[in-house]
């Protein structure tokens, strides 16, 4: 990527000022964006151009973009009608503003006329060097430098940096996959949602976010790709740097691809196709959202394993068998546990406990902690993953969980082999944040999490044959 | 089901006045009884046994079995040593105290000279008439008679008495199913867990279920069974009382029939096999406690459909896509829509708006309600069950969610085509609680829900062939 590309992307994402082209109260957008940026922790100022008011909820309005402070406003929010777009943007381009957000609709989506005037809008933005994102589409959330664009309504949680982006054409179901990651208590370096791309493309965006030094793990909902040899090109140099790309892509089924010709007039393509596409380049593909969130959580704090062997461990026979049949669904390992874990094992539990993988540490055998145990599965050689039990807090009052965790936790941040808390009781709020500050992430819902494992499985492999290149 | 049988069921689950033998406040058993107990509205009382103390937990104890007052204890929980078991049976049959919860463990599942004592405790509670649950077990909530037993510590939630049972050998697992269906406010008849089923096997809990009037799903954690013609017959009856039974039955892997082995010494059998016969007799298998909750739900809420034909609602192109590919994937049909439809929604949606299925009604297509949607979507006699959009409220003051939804909810509850919310934004606990009210199950987990509608549509097509038999 080249530098000026590069530092021209990233004064996009981090404006100083913004102005907002056809602010008013008539609907949501511009008290959505107030509100995003204000939990974001935008230090910077909105400046509302309305012409028939002195203020938009409450901030001084201008009438005009002329009428602007000189060489304060780096970025323009757009949502006026789409038949005034095009004088907005040259009125901005005539003021110096080039950093642009086109949140209005009634562009190429419509077909038509709105397509010519998304044509005539592009070259326009091309001739004049103006960086432009949508029409269509919700804005951004960086929460890298604090600044919010994002002008919908159902982005949920707590604004928490991290080192997850997200990114996708589709409006809601962003929307969907920043909430679900929040929650989750999982943090977000960049949140962006692209629309119809006149100008800027979601590979743009990636190419970004590969080089942009705050992003571990890229996360997008796809219907289609634009341009398969840039996204080879952007996939290879994401690999190279270890930074995994995991996209939902729909199209595996008939009426899917229907949908996506509707929405975005994307074509998705021979599902095969794309399904081997994937697997050459390293791109984890996952189907539902929650996948999509169980995945980016276990890349987001887990170090590559070196193989493909995991370590279970849980307090009941029921509950291995049924892992047991998880792991042999989605091609994960369960290795026999060596001679010497057997016998570290059985000095640790009790009796009628019988050391195996999964281990039922029974009833009883955990009273002692997670500590030993864990520190027996990690030495095995045989095991490169494990999952140890772990009690959900409900509270830091809630002593027994809190105690128990503490004999193992502290050894899963830092171990070099994956360590992924296997959760017994309800998953709250209040342990998810927790597990986030030790650094883990856990697996609250068992199929969704190994698909995810299954997921660092292969990517980790991919990376082992890239590295070999 | 003889009725002298059923009537002695039915008084083992719903014991007047309890005494606990070996209570005391070294291990958390007795107090979570009593504990459970107050939560399930017990207005019985309880009657600790032990020689040692004036009281256990602040409730009078008596010093032997001998001197309880003479004709009140109807019930008796035991956890004493394996080896003082059977003279405390002695003595409670000299009481004339004959329904028996065992929870102690040191029985067959230790093999060896447990066995012989499961043996010998066995024949004496044959030979006097002594109905026994365990041992090895941690007893039952029986939600419709406000009464538990249970011992255990991990059943989350408020107990919400209602119409699904789950059974279940594995202690911990079971807790892991009811805690799962309470946090998602579905409500409960009988909760039991069975242990080594010396007497009392999970296939009499079914059959009594069968019967009992409260329940209309039954739910259960299976490594094996132990008389597969008995629970061919027990399959029959609940079908022609059209009573699902849904189990998750591990053993699809070898590691999985292993670890069934060894933890209950249950034969897993060929699982082709299993599969077959699951099939042929209408019960629902499920892999995850997941799908089983999902598939309960939407089981309990909601009538058998007329056939297989899935409409689809929602606010967004992608997710259209998304909710497509899961839906090919299960099996799932989404008919097109007849022409009439398509031109009764043509007149309520926006202009820009496309009538298909999934239908997209767009960002700004659902301001209007969900209430004319949804009636057009049920009269299109090609479909046969609705997954409307809802979005999910946080509290009763939300807003913008709650009158959305009344404008289809009240049509909903009552429809003779199953109606399913499909829910935007994250699930809330107050969202779970108020579709309860609102009689409906909800789509919160997209892969889980499909699946669970998948087996709805299975369910009702093996009805179809039953009847017909």
């Amino acid at each position: 990527m080249e530098q000026a590309t590069y530092e021209r992307m990233k004064r996009f994402f981090s404006p100083g000022h913004i102005a907002v082209v056809g602010a008013s109260t008539r609907n949501q957008w511009f008290s959505n964006i107030v509100k995003y940026a204000d939990r974001a922790g935008f230090p910077g100022s909105f400046y509302p151009i309305n012409p028939n008011a002195e203020e938009v909820a409450g901030i001084r309005a201008y009438p005009s973009i002329r009428d602007l402070p000189p060489d304060t406003v780096d970025f323009a929010v757009v949502m006026v009608k789409s038949a005034l777009v095009q004088g907005v943007i040259e009125e901005l381009e005539e003021k110096g503003i080039r950093n642009v957000l086109l949140i209005s609709s009634g562009f190429a989506e419509m077909g038509g006329e709105g397509a010519a005037r998304q044509d005539r809008l592009t070259r326009f933005c091309r001739e004049n060097d103006i960086l432009l994102m949508g029409p269509n589409c919700l804005g951004f959330i960086n929460l890298a430098a604090n600044v919010s664009t994002f002008s919908g309504g159902s982005v949920e949680g707590e604004l928490l940096a991290g080192n997850i982006a997200v990114i996708g054409q589709s409006g809601a179901t962003t929307e969907m996959i920043a909430t679900k990651l929040l929650k989750k208590s999982l943090g977000i370096s960049l949140f962006a949602t692209t629309g119809n791309e006149a100008l800027l493309t979601s590979e743009d965006i990636m190419e970004y976010l590969v080089h942009d030094g705050k992003t571990r793990v890229i996360t997008g909902f796809m219907e289609g790709f634009r341009d398969i040899s840039r996204m080879k090109e952007i996939a290879l140099e994401a690999a190279k740097r270890q930074i995994p790309i995991i996209l939902i892509k729909v199209g595996r089924s008939e009426k899917a691809k229907q949908a996506a010709r509707s929405h975005t007039g994307a074509l998705a393509g021979n599902d095969s196709v794309m399904e081997g596409f994937f697997r050459q380049y390293g791109i984890v593909r996952v189907d539902t959202i929650e996948e999509l969130s169980e995945t980016a959580g276990i890349f987001s704090r887990c170090r590559l394993p070196k193989g493909g062997r995991l370590g279970i461990c849980t307090l009941s026979g029921g509950l291995c068998g049924l892992y047991a049949d998880l792991c042999g669904r989605y091609g994960i390992e369960l290795p026999g546990l060596s001679e010497r874990t057997v016998a570290a094992l059985k000095a640790v539990l009790p009796e009628f406990a019988q050391p195996d993988n999964p281990l039922d540490v029974t009833g009883s055998g955990f009273w002692g902690g997670m500590g030993e145990i864990l520190k027996i599965l990690l030495e095995d050689e045989n095991i490169d993953i494990v999952a140890p039990l772990s009690f959900v807090p409900a509270s830091a009052d809630d002593s027994m969980p809190m105690l128990f965790n503490q004999t193992f936790l502290p050894m899963a941040a830092g171990s070099p082999k994956p360590v992924i808390p296997l959760c017994f009781r309800e998953m709250t709020e209040f342990a998810r944040k927790y597990y986030h500050e030790h650094g883990v992430y856990f697996i609250e819902h068992p199929e969704d999490s190994f698909k995810a494992i299954a997921h660092l499985i292969g990517y980790a492999e991919f990376q082992r044959g890239f590295s070999g290149r």
